[in-house]
């Protein structure tokens, strides 16, 4: 034991944050399963850290009764409750790690501290004190199970949640806190793929993205990992490995690994094609061609909290009108058209269009930067199988376009062979 | 509003502490209800602080998960699992006064903070830091909504509980650090009875019954009151009431006051008839009459944590051996009669003789203390009525005698009119 112990002090162990959401929890059979998966990597010579979430269905049964209490409810008390859920799981998975042998303990973000800003319910991580952790893995080489999503206020000392999806972000941001080699993101597919491989049987898993195509893949609507979790491992250069709590706990398979891009050697143009169907495409026909147009159409509709995605305006023949396109999420179009509507006489245009079967659809790879015409070729593709294109954005390591929804299928498999993301 | 905050520094509202069990906030509408009881109060004019179980069923729910997770379960991730019921209902409560136009905050045990022993699972109350409800209170006129049962531990900052029924004693102890003016213990009953009135349909409601009275009470099976909340009310001298949640909030009745004895004007000399059926009755026949025997039977039944009740052990006859009779909980009969029967040569008695259907009736009242022959007219009674007493004990302020299960009934009832408390 001293000799250990010794060694240990010398030359402390590797670093692992392991991550693990709600279905991978969903009961303590799973827990079971998922302190299997600690056990392996414990045993492979880490020190480990593990994030959880609530229960699967655990989270929705707590907001319900928020909601129920009042829909006008205070956002610190909705975290006191909702938290909660996080807290019953770090103190299960403890309880099967010490049953299969391993030393463990749980954290609530107010133990470590986990500190936040006081934006309750979607709070932003201010802070983290690894050193209790830190002190726990070097004095008792215990596995430090940590209740994700929440941590605490600290000027308040109350209960803070980082939103939905926040323990991505958590096991992020304690992995850049604690220094950990990387962070592994258990999920329950094994990867990231080229695209939708409900869509597209062809769709090959990803051995490595680069954070800057996770970023867009992840704001474009490939559900793996919250954009902002994607944010903090860019930034905090954390190698994130997304892969599958449904393996085998004792031949778990890599899944794919989200890293700088000077980490991936072959870097392909086109990384993956991704794809959303919640979206509506608004124009305003005949606008005043002057300062200010784009303010008076953009600002109502921030301040009615709808999220404004694709923008599209073109030079007007005439200098004097032009047209404006943009999308917004489905559920947020009836809301966006009343508001233009409202201010009709304000903004100054001549007809409101509206369209809500729209899909869009992108491309993205950080090798377009050195590639030229990439997205031209898309588009004769796309015309080739007669899908008529609304709108187009393209960015550094992007394009996307807008089509009708009834062809996003076909647009996605077109784009998918055309880039040669096809598995042989 | 100037006015008003003037006059609450210049002199404070009494204070009052209010606590709401499980069936009381088994679902967001009964929290509703507890919010209207809370708001009833306010209005009276105090400073409430509520204290609050977790929603019926839920501390179940978590228990039962934890020794899935494994039998020989870490007690302080216990305390964290469970712990998590209450801090759900200090949230829903908090929202729920608020929406009835009350300002609330919720407050867990490591917040206020509640410092406990290192005793996880039954943790003792060290220390109530009542500052910042105070400052809460005096500020912002806030109700302060308490998670009950637990507490933090504060050399690891670890949560750790109180124990089943730990809520009553978190009420109390809040109420002595606060100097609250009483303690509203709500329940599904609306008092304490004179006994249980499924039995005795004559019992009667008390309006006052003495901490001694109510002490004994609650240990001998009247489950209206943790015991160690009791106990803490009489050192602390918190008047304390047991009323009903299932009342109208707006015409709650006061229900029982449990004080001083000092306060109780007219003392009857039977309070209470109390009653336990779970008991185990056990006699080793001639024992040596010698010292060291007692030792020799009892302290392996407390090292196998079996809680002996009544001993009753009579002067031999022949100055040479004698008997020892006893009682267990009817759920530690089969371990209590194993652990005697494997030390028979070290105890050295002749035969061991166990019956496990039987019942202790027990007469409570502190007026004993001053009057003559209580115990020896119910000798008298139960005889009359052809029931046979198999052991008695007695105390200052109470006797009980151990009878066939059978008559339990009978004896309650007997014994209820026998001292005068039956309902006109």
């Amino acid at each position: 034991m001293l000799a250990k112990a010794t060694m240990q002090s010398s030359s402390p162990r590797p670093r692992l944050v392991m991550k693990f959401g709600g279905t991978s929890v969903a009961n303590v059979e799973r827990i079971k399963n998922v302190a299997q998966h600690v056990k392996r990597e414990v045993e492979a010579g880490y020190d480990v850290a593990v994030v959880v979430s609530a229960m699967s269905g655990k989270t929705n049964e707590l907001v319900a009764w928020v909601k129920e209490a009042s829909p006008l409810y205070d956002q610190r008390e909705y975290d006191t409750v909702v938290a909660s859920g996080e807290q019953v799981t770090s103190g299960l998975l403890a309880i099967c790690l010490q049953a299969i042998g391993l030393k463990a303990r749980s954290w609530q973000g107010w133990q470590m501290p986990l500190r936040t800003d006081t934006q309750h319910g979607s709070a932003r991580i201010g802070e983290i004190d690894g050193s209790g952790i830190l002190k726990s893995f070097a004095e008792d080489g215990a596995v430090a199970v940590i209740a994700g999503f929440q941590g605490i206020e600290p000027k308040t000392g109350r209960i803070a949640t980082l939103g939905r999806g926040g323990s991505d972000t958590s096991a992020v941001a304690v992995a850049a806190a604690l220094k950990a080699e990387r962070c592994d993101i258990y999920t329950d597919v094994d990867g990231v793929y080229t695209t939708d491989p409900r869509i597209v049987p062809k769709a090959k898993r990803l051995d490595k993205v680069a954070f800057e195509e996770m970023l867009e893949m992840a704001s474009l609507g490939a559900k793996v990992l919250q954009v902002r979790s994607v944010e903090l491992a860019m930034v905090h250069n954390v190698r994130t490995y997304v892969r599958s709590s449904f393996d085998n706990p004792a031949q778990s398979s890599p899944g794919t690994l989200i890293c700088a891009e000077e980490e991936i050697m072959e870097q392909p143009v086109v990384t993956g094609i991704a794809y959303s169907k919640d979206e509506a495409q608004i124009t305003l026909r005949q606008v005043a061609d002057k300062p200010g147009v784009a303010a008076a159409v953009f600002e109502p509709l921030a301040d009615a909290s709808i999220v404004v995605d694709m923008i599209v305006q073109n030079v007007s023949a005439d200098g004097k009108t032009t047209d404006i396109t943009f999308t917004v999420p489905s559920a947020d179009y009836a809301r966006a058209m009343d508001v233009i509507e409202k201010r009709k006489d304000e903004i100054g245009y001549e007809l409101l269009q509206g369209v809500q079967d729209v899909a869009k659809i992108s491309a993205i790879g950080v090798g377009m930067r050195s590639h030229a015409g990439v997205a031209a070729k898309a588009f004769k593709a796309l015309a080739d199988r007669g899908i008529n294109i609304r709108a187009i954005t393209t960015s550094e390591i992007k394009f996307s376009v807008l089509i009708d929804v009834a062809y996003t299928e076909l647009a996605v498999r077109t784009l998918h062979s055309l880039y040669g993301l096809d598995a042989a």
